[in-house]
């Protein structure tokens, strides 16, 4: 089973989700309209909408309510609402290569209309059930996370001295606690049983770190046809597993060299990023990540053990399989 | 009564306020820390939580609630969250005398802490009440405004059709909607019944209005002690009521004849610019503004008749006519 495959395998639901996210966004302002429309006919994988039916499936036994299509609409809206603002953030011209609504319309229309599909979400999860507090502090959480997230990375890339706890506590904000909303939130609208509540959540941290390092080794060994020259972190000064795991694997003395050329690299980027990208080949820190991936990747099929078996739980097994195995 | 009287009438409930924006800001983040101290350290006039403090005192007859605190903190916050987003919308450099944040530390940061801001205002008010969906939707409605009422703006000051009734939606959006739910939020808090609740609306529309107004003609006829040079918001190519009036009382030829001048504003800035000021001045588009305005504060001041005499209904009052009287 692929990615198309389990959106035929959601079918109606998944169509709902889509419908839901056209008509949340919709207003009467034309330049509001026709942005939101650029966004959406570049909407890329929708995994965090995709996890989040599957997940409301794999708890109900197949049943999808209303709620659970309002929250994996949700998660969508808050994901692209993020983007839009990271962009901003990062200075991004391109994304899924395709220009930035940055880039073709200015940082004022990327920064304005993040703000609104980020209250589009909110409204989805509000107008979800009766009493919606439950849920609506588990996306404020989210968001709470993703704000933080950025700033420490933000000042990590700054001070250049990022370790492996900071890395995954940026992973977990910037990543897997959307994800986290996401699959909770779904296991939430189906009824599920506190513990099973637990292990939704449990598959949905170690499935966000994973798909995040996946990303974090493809910036140093993927093929440059993702739009990305190898290496692109680094001249930003983010300092990702790989490059941390060559730094365990080379000694001290060996790391602060790097480290300190990490903090001057605007003097010589080019350069330098070619001397780091070979540097983390050379002590093995795709190998480094690539083991922490697939210890997340089992961590997450385990945690689905206690579900019933189903087409769904099947399908969340495969996601955590493609996240591993992805070439972009 | 002035603003400082209103502060030290209010007394033991404003540094409550205080402490629960501080509180709330409060990160591990050493970087969003600075920036918050830094944003604190310039407070303004913290118009919106006087605003809520005093309509939960006049519809309590004194009391104020925790929640009410809560509504009040989250008021002020949602309004720098949007300030930070707006900053980097406009590009502005400064604001209230002082550097942005934006100036100072760039675009990604202003985002970013005006995402954590808006984030920790909405935790405020989940946090307020057991059942919070209703003030949620309240404040839920205001972001959504404000990200719309900007895209307006926007959309309006590209294409130069801007007319009064455009006019009046981006001001109700922009800050009227805020002074809404700062009010609204506190008549709920106090169990005022849906009458009451509907007065304060009333007031803080007609106010907000009234504000926006007022703000919009010191951009014509301040002292440009402010910080800004007369005319700022016509080099953004906003048509604010001062201009909109100028047009009504000259006729339709000499109003093209401006708005192709605008439309064209970037050619010659400053030789536009003082030639629109004194357009606006020689057509009474300030004493149109200024009629506009008392017939909002006179609106704010009668929604306010229902309300039982008391220390908290005057200051209301005494707000309403300082909107209309201050000279920055």
């Amino acid at each position: 089973m692929d990615i198309k495959a389990i959106k035929e395998y959601l079918g109606v639901d998944w169509l709902a989700v889509q419908n839901q996210i056209v008509s949340s966004l919709k207003s009467d302002i034309g330049l509001l309209n026709a942005t939101n429309d650029s966004i959406l006919s570049h909407s890329g994988k929708q995994l965090r909408p995709m996890l989040s039916l599957l997940m409301a499936k794999a708890c109900s036994g197949g049943m999808v309510s209303d709620a659970a299509i309002k929250y994996a609409a949700a998660a969508e809206l808050l994901h692209n609402a993020t983007l839009l603002h990271d962009d901003v953030a990062d200075g991004s011209d391109k994304r899924r290569g395709v220009p930035t609504i940055m880039s073709l319309m200015g940082s004022s229309v990327s920064v304005l209309v993040g703000d609104y599909w980020l209250v589009k979400a909110m409204e989805l999860v509000l107008d979800a059930a009766d009493d919606s507090s439950k849920v609506m502090k588990v996306f404020s959480k989210t968001l709470s996370d993703l704000a933080e997230g950025e700033m420490l990375q933000l000042q990590k890339a700054r001070k250049g001295d990022t370790d492996e706890d900071d890395y995954l506590r940026i992973i977990y904000n910037k990543t897997a606690s959307l994800f986290e909303a996401a699959c909770v939130s779904a296991a939430i609208s189906s009824g599920a049983s506190e513990e099973m509540v637990k292990a939704a959540k449990d598959y949905a941290v170690a499935l966000g770190l994973a798909f995040q390092i996946k990303d974090d080794i493809l910036d140093y060994s993927g093929t440059e046809a993702v739009g990305k020259p190898l290496g692109a972190d680094i001249l930003e000064q983010k300092m990702t597993l790989p490059l941390l795991g060559a730094f365990a694997n080379a000694g001290k003395e060996k790391e602060t060299e790097i480290r300190v050329k990490i903090n001057d690299i605007e003097s010589h980027p080019e350069e330098y990023r070619n001397e780091i990208v070979a540097f983390v080949k050379e002590y093995n820190g795709l190998e480094y990540a690539v083991s922490r991936l697939n210890s997340y990747v089992e961590a997450a099929v385990g945690a689905l053990s206690m579900f019933p078996d189903s087409e769904a739980r099947d399908s969340l097994i495969e996601l955590a399989h493609f996240t591993a195995d992805r070439i972009m």
